[in-house]
């Protein structure tokens, strides 16, 4: 996906909640924005937006010498969703199709999201999600060809989410591998976060070997690479990740929110909406 | 009131609304973001909104070349509002308290405003803004200076919501002087537009002599001066009327919906809050 001149606006609006979460330095955030302004001319549009939000967060992390401004977001978001694990994986298991419930869950994950979503309630909004209807539904051509997959490459999203996707992992009973950012960006999940979250006693954790907040497909390692191409099932969570991957034709299912209305647009859904999509190139179901 | 650090991205997102507003060319759109992200550090913190924006609304006519992006979204405006002249003009009359109804819908005309708040939906907007109250309602106050008032400056905001401002205008019954900006800006109210509304019926339109999204005083005209100065009771609708007077210490009463989070916080209110707040500088009620 291309970026899109509203993804602009958000850029700055992101890069003052990262320089916020840095520093209490006022001048110092002021410099951050200073800098980011300097760069919108330099934005290539036909990057895709995790590409530029990768240049944004490090201008972030150069002005205010911080290195990972979500780092204590982040441990506070993994320490809320497992403080809710028992009672989400018992709702699971109680539901009438526990594989179902969790992927939803694992949607409902996403809402913790301090670039695009940074507003977020957690259990609101996890309520919410739960309680509704994905608008995309491709569930069943999920359990079906989860039926037949060895092995599957889960790309994660978010620190916290993370605990979200365990479950899923967890009622999936299948070999998974789990992907997470090379460095921290954002509050998107690194190795240390994956493994705080737990994921590594129900999943192998690889690093995409790329640090913006998706899988820019030229950029990953060849280890990554190697995952993705012979994957026969790929699970893609959030927004950065379908940002970077919507172009692709591999069987990949995007789990996501829509929280901006350039990604709802692209989905053909409302700003809000959550999808269960299966998309295998230009034969999407 | 000063420009706060927030105001920055919603900058960037309101020159990108004025620059589709101008033209449909998406490369003289990317052009306005570069100009603008290039201004960013030249921004005053110690200068008000409306100074800043006055800047950036600028760039945008020169850039795009074209004088007044949002004409005809103000024509239109004016004419919606025009059509539901008639309706609420009876609501307002058969009203327990009319001066108190056209003032709250004096309010809900605030709602049209291609700045801080493009979204908004005219005629559920009025119904939601009639249905509630005020959070800050110094009604009574208005009423009983109202009652000692020669004449009053009543200094106007947005096309369209201009027409609101005529049927409060109506209710008065006194003389009144009604202030518009100096030149087009955002989708403000020139004296073209009052006229198009129908105030010069009812009220004498001053220009305020300043081509800004607000009252900055030290660039205003002297003659609009010499009527802030001797006025007894001042009308001030709408935000970036607020942001350059909050801190005066002048009879103003400031009628506004709460757009966006840094008026809201200034108001001590939530967003989207509506207020008829009375305010003596130092000597607030």
């Amino acid at each position: 996906m291309k970026t899109h001149l509203d993804c602009i606006p958000c850029f700055i609006k992101q890069a003052l909640f990262a320089a916020r979460a840095a520093v209490d330095d006022e001048k110092k955030i002021r410099e951050v924005l200073d800098r980011i302004g300097m760069l919108i001319s330099d934005i290539p549009l036909h990057h895709s937006p995790p590409e530029t939000s990768r240049k944004i967060y490090r201008a972030v992390v150069e002005v205010t010498g911080i290195h990972d401004p979500f780092e204590s977001l982040k441990a506070e978001s993994i320490r809320a969703a497992l403080a809710l694990y028992p009672g989400l994986k018992e709702r699971v298991v109680a539901s009438e199709e526990p594989l179902e419930t969790a992927a939803r869950l694992a949607i409902a994950g996403n809402v913790i999201d301090f670039g695009a979503n940074p507003d977020f309630e957690l259990e609101q909004d996890i309520q919410a999600i739960l309680e509704s209807q994905p608008v995309v539904n491709h569930y069943h051509a999920f359990k079906e060809k989860l039926g037949t997959t060895q092995e599957i490459l889960y790309i994660g999203d978010n620190a916290g989410e993370t605990v979200f996707d365990k479950i899923l992992i967890e009622v999936m009973s299948k070999p998974v591998v789990y992907v997470v950012r090379e460095k921290p960006i954002i509050n998107d999940a690194t190795m240390q976060d994956a493994v705080r979250s737990g994921l590594d006693k129900v999943a192998r954790i690889i690093s995409s070997g790329w640090d913006g907040p998706g899988v820019s497909l030229k950029s990953c390692s060849e280890s990554f690479l190697n995952h993705y191409r012979r994957a026969d099932l790929i699970i893609s969570k959030g927004q950065g990740n379908y940002e970077t991957l919507s172009a692709e034709q591999r069987p990949i299912f995007y789990l996501l929110k829509a929280k901006c209305p350039v990604i709802a647009r692209s989905l053909g859904v409302k700003q809000g909406d959550t999808v269960i999509k299966y998309a295998l190139g230009e034969t999407a179901v």
